[in-house]
């Protein structure tokens, strides 16, 4: 377990004087219930459909909302928090409302395409992916300590600022996360093997199960099935979402795994699969002691 | 979560007035420490290596212990605690030292073998499988509320009394279990599915994230790898053991988690695979409510 600061602890000065959130849903609404109480002077306002914006006001997580994008004129700081897909066609139309210095910023969990539409436009963007969420969605589910001692990986581009990469590590820090810079490329690389297959594996392992045994088995089951599928429960549209989106890096992982469980399938029964296992645990170990280290300040 | 009801509130009279533990590792371990408490009249043996014995009684689990099997001849009731495979030959082995009377149990997680093993000897044989354990192992790791709140499945043959039945029922209650009677055949099949199948897809996933990203990708994993691969952290002997003994109905198992793992393969990246995930999570629902029902005591 990861220990997680109170974000109130951190008083900071804020690195943006205002800030406009596009989707305000699980993420969206999160960060600006976290940013208000982060940075109480700086003016929060968030684009969405109509009955989320007041839900929104009404919960103090923004101080103003509409449905149409020229709200985002007033904001030095843009974070797109909508569907990965819908992000990369926002950057391009917001364009006309942005102020020309504004830093644009999202919360995808895919940083390849959106860095590469990004490259094309005159924008200051920096992607960003905070490693946290819930298996809920949307503006109910949303809680101001979502990102308190959880990662936010940056990625930066060639037209990104210095500047606008410094304002935005302050902002994920300002809200309790522990930020890195890291490449794009070989951010969508390695999430498809600690975040999306998991995923994957998840929904595949509770479907097989249930199809197999229905109600009665799984009556019999004990907590290693209710952890392994736990991502099961997350919602479908992300996930469709996301196999589109980083299909390209996916596919090895899931035949990577694939492979894996075909090696299992032909030693099960037969000799004894001993190795598989025996690696397995080393890197469980490594995977606890890496969170340890991490979780200490040390990363 | 499920409820765990303090063990400790339960005062029943004692099934059986001794009690000979075969293996005091983790499950035996449990198992004689659980006993002590829950019925402190009776006598609570095990049989082990002098220096697990040794340790098992410094730790109150036992009243007193030997490395040979003759320790058995005083109890009514014997419970076989080794890996699954040994249990089997234990049966036989025993044989000699056991009381005409008494009842045989055992807590492995594989029930079909060990049944038509006893079936073949003059033994009033009770197959057990107390669904729960940990990710650690050896008597080091034993814990007395270890079955407080989990399932119990018995298994009965065609030589088992029904006294026995009863009796072995009673035990598993006293310990704080909710004990079920289930078929020898249809345990090993749904097992396959709801214990063994996650626990290999765990240590798969947990082999092909590690070897792909290594240490610095893992230090950017989530929560989500984190439950995922709980599993993968488990005794890789005793899964070695399982896959042998359940192994024919483990491959159409793994055969199903690979089918499914291909059909999304190939739709990854083109059409989208919404209807995957969305029956994952319509399963995933249906076990998270099996679990309040059952903790609520209607199974």
């Amino acid at each position: 377990v990861r220990s997680r600061p109170d974000a109130r602890r951190i008083a900071s000065r804020p690195a943006f004087s205002s800030v406009a959130i596009v989707g305000v849903g699980l993420m969206g609404g999160s960060l600006a219930l976290a940013l208000r109480r982060a940075w109480p002077g700086v003016a929060v306002f968030g684009v969405d459909r109509q009955a989320v914006v007041e839900r929104a006001q009404e919960q103090g997580a923004i101080h103003y909302g509409a449905e149409d994008l020229w709200l985002v004129a007033g904001a030095d700081l843009i974070v797109l928090a909508a569907p990965a897909a819908t992000n990369i066609e926002l950057l391009s139309a917001l364009l006309p409302h942005a102020a020309p210095d504004a830093v644009i910023t999202d919360v995808g969990s895919v940083k390849r395409r959106i860095m590469a539409a990004a490259e094309q436009l005159p924008v200051n963007f920096v992607g960003g992916h905070p490693v946290c969420g819930g298996t809920s969605s949307g503006l109910s589910a949303a809680n101001p300590d979502m990102f308190a001692g959880r990662q936010w990986l940056l990625t930066a581009g060639s037209r990104t600022h210095r500047d606008a990469l410094e304002r935005v590590l302050a902002m994920a820090r300002a809200v309790g996360a522990r930020p890195r810079v890291v490449d794009a490329s070989e951010h969508d690389r390695l999430m498809a093997y600690v975040s999306h297959l998991p995923q994957l594996v998840s929904s595949m392992l509770m479907r097989a199960a249930g199809e197999a045994v229905g109600d009665h088995g799984l009556s019999l089951a004990g907590a290693g099935l209710l952890d392994t599928t736990r991502l099961a429960a997350s919602t479908a549209s992300i996930w469709e979402d996301i196999c589109r989106e980083n299909g390209d890096e996916i596919a090895p992982a899931l035949d990577r795994m694939i492979g894996l469980l075909v090696e299992l399938r032909t030693s099960v029964g037969t000799r004894a699969p001993l190795g598989l296992f025996d690696e397995a645990s080393r890197w469980r170990r490594r995977l606890e002691e890496l969170g340890e280290i991490a979780s200490a300040g040390k990363v």
